[in-house]
């Protein structure tokens, strides 16, 4: 089965904003073993809606559509079904109660749009609303199927969940299992992981590799093809197995594990608290740590030390290490991770001190210079890196980097027997 | 004119990244009135490529492809150009020595598959590198054109910039000029905006208005048409002018203002310092604050306080506070908030504590209630919400509530006679 995905949204071919349902469809029903074949996203204009939809109907056996299904006068992908299949939209008496069930709850006034979305193109099956106020819409016709769901994230994730995901397993048994791994490693640039596994990636059969880059961060993907899913998964865990033993460390985690959230198992493995001392990086550091539900466990806290006074008084970092060497300098990282390690009273203490741009840069001290320090027991050291791009990278790769310095210091001082950071 | 976005990689379609070049693509050409009709992604996969390139190219002007240029073996953008337009590939020794000195200025050793990048299709114009290695392809056929660019996103915004925009704008004397404004308001939610200017909104003509809800934030966006550029921006002015008076001041900016954007011009215009103590945002908002290049102007620092030793011993916050109203309490944002601006000497101070989820809540204090106060000279004040949705949701509009409690708060107080925030 191959299908295909069509956001509907003028402001997403306005540029306004970025269309993230159809990574996160492709990537639920994958791992279900059906194919994504291509995204589309179409403005709020009937005939270009419906254009689409004809035309994923040829191509494909099936489309999902998001978006267009709320009650104001922009959403237009019911009329848009309608016209694209001729069928009428039908007025359901049923919906309507649930609909105003669905805003009765909330206690706030219903306006009268709200019923527009109470109508279905004939012979349609509403998905009810459990979240937001929108049904959904099932219609299966010629051997192909067609899904509209609401663009709210939230909304159309339920829907797709409990109801698509269920549908498409009972129609299909596809025959072919796709099973996707992906390895996330702190690897230098794509072109020098790709050279270290070079003749490793030409021996793999069945499954193809990516190599993608993101501030502070290379993936490698693995798309690995079987009969069945058991047989997709043992083909993608030998090809892991041979990747990741070549390359060792640099691999931090797998899938949607974050270096935050390896970064906590370590820390809690190892009974280590921590506490970070932020400058350039405001507060980055502190919010990546606490994404994690749990984080308490581990985080102490942290300081955000935006300027001089503040990395005296809080820090105790002395006036004289900030005349003599700068802010931004190996002694003021170390002295930071010291002092922030103290006040908190935390094992381990996480500095970043750096020159984030656009200004404030110099020859010797050029926009993106960044001194991390860490400091723990009797140990103090401090690296310095210079990171290229806007001030938004060069702060997510101080911050990256800060994480990783901390993840080689545990691995290289805790696990260094067993030698296996996941 | 009207023009297709086609962004190629796999790691599209399986869902593992998200699309943004498309709507970096669109909002940038949108602003010299070129309208996007389609976004389209497809994997790397030589025949859905061409595929696309060849629907396109039936279906609009012009189409600009991103992604798949690069050096390694699943970049195919190249020869799925070939295919779809039956035009060879020939090898660029010139391009082979720019792609040299762009790897040899950097000093990393020059893998065999970089040449891939020096082969153009027959006929096409290449686009010189200036920050990656890889060209990026002008073809002009039948009327019709073809760009495509790097994936990088900083490749392709510069390539876009300096090379496809002036071509285009050679090229094409639209005729119809498009001007778009956003209007970015903290309303409580879409149906309840919708209906305020439900009146206005059918009185205007040739503006689209939509409505667009993000955590923390919904957006009006209004796009006009004119003859001319001039014309489109006068008919989205009086739109603006006619809602912004409408709304107030729940519209706290336009375009890609951000909230913290506002709050920093508004700190600065009245010479206030601030500092945060945050607690479940864990760094989010001096995160968002230090977002704005210079906001060492104005933002002196925080606390994170992610446990009630740390409220106690760098906030001041009593004991007895804590064990009498709990962490999560009006009392202890009220001491957070006085305690940081103290620690900081800063104007004011502003502190979020709150339970974000996904364990923690009980009845009386469910996941999602957060306590936000403020301080400044006489004046301490705490605000309680409940917030829906997940950790991260529940953290992001935490934040922004908090940010804009500030805004209202420095409205109010200081700008009571002028009355505008913008």
């Amino acid at each position: 089965m191959r299908y295909q995905i069509i956001t509907v949204g003028s402001e997403l071919t306005l540029g306004l904003s970025v269309d993230t349902n159809a990574a996160f469809i492709s990537k639920t029903l994958g791992k279900h073993g059906f194919t994504c074949v291509r995204h589309v996203s179409v403005p709020d204009k009937i005939d270009l809606i419906a254009e689409a939809i004809r035309e994923s109907l040829a191509q494909a056996d099936g489309v999902i559509i998001t978006g267009g299904l709320g009650p104001t006068i922009d959403d237009l992908t019911r009329d848009a079904i309608s016209q694209a299949l001729g069928r009428e939209l039908e007025y359901q008496e049923r919906l309507a109660q649930i609909i105003e069930e669905r805003y009765g709850n909330r206690a706030i006034p219903l306006p009268e749009i709200t019923y527009r979305q109470a109508y279905l193109p004939k012979g349609a099956e509403a998905i009810d609303p459990t979240i937001g106020s929108a049904p959904g819409i099932i219609i299966s016709e010629d051997e192909r199927f067609l899904f509209s769901l609401p663009g709210v994230p939230r909304e159309m994730a339920d829907m797709l969940e409990k109801n698509i995901v269920p549908w498409l397993e009972t129609k299909f048994c596809s025959g072919v299992a796709h099973a996707v791994r992906v390895l996330r490693t702190t690897a230098k640039s794509e072109a020098s992981l790709q050279e270290s596994i070079e003749d490793l990636v030409r021996s793999l059969r069945n499954v193809d590799v990516g190599i993608l880059a993101y501030p502070g961060e290379i993936q490698l993907q693995l798309l690995a093809k079987g009969a069945n899913m058991d047989e997709a998964k043992a083909i993608v865990g030998s090809a892991e197995t041979l990747l990741s033993e070549r390359l060792g460390n640099i691999v931090y985690g797998y899938d949607d594990e974050t270096l935050e959230e390896v970064i906590g198992k370590l820390l809690l493995k190892h009974a280590l608290s921590l506490a970070v001392a932020e400058s350039c990086t405001g507060g980055l550091v502190g919010k990546k740590l606490t994404d994690i539900a749990g984080s308490s466990e581990y985080f102490r806290g942290g300081i955000i030390a935006y300027n001089n006074d503040a990395k005296k008084s809080l820090l105790n970092v002395s006036s004289q290490t900030l005349v003599r060497h700068g802010a931004v300098s190996a002694a003021t990282s170390l002295a930071m991770a010291f002092g922030v390690r103290d006040r908190f009273s935390a094992d381990v203490g996480l500095a970043i001190t750096c020159i984030a741009g656009p200004d404030g840069g110099t020859e010797e001290k050029p926009v993106g210079l960044v001194y991390i320090a860490l400091s723990h027991q009797v140990t103090n050291y401090s690296n310095r890196f210079v990171f290229f791009g806007s001030r938004d990278t060069v702060r997510i790769k101080s911050a990256n980097a800060a994480l990783d310095m901390l993840r080689y210091y545990i691995l290289d001082n805790f696990e260094r027997a067993g030698g296996d950071a996941s």
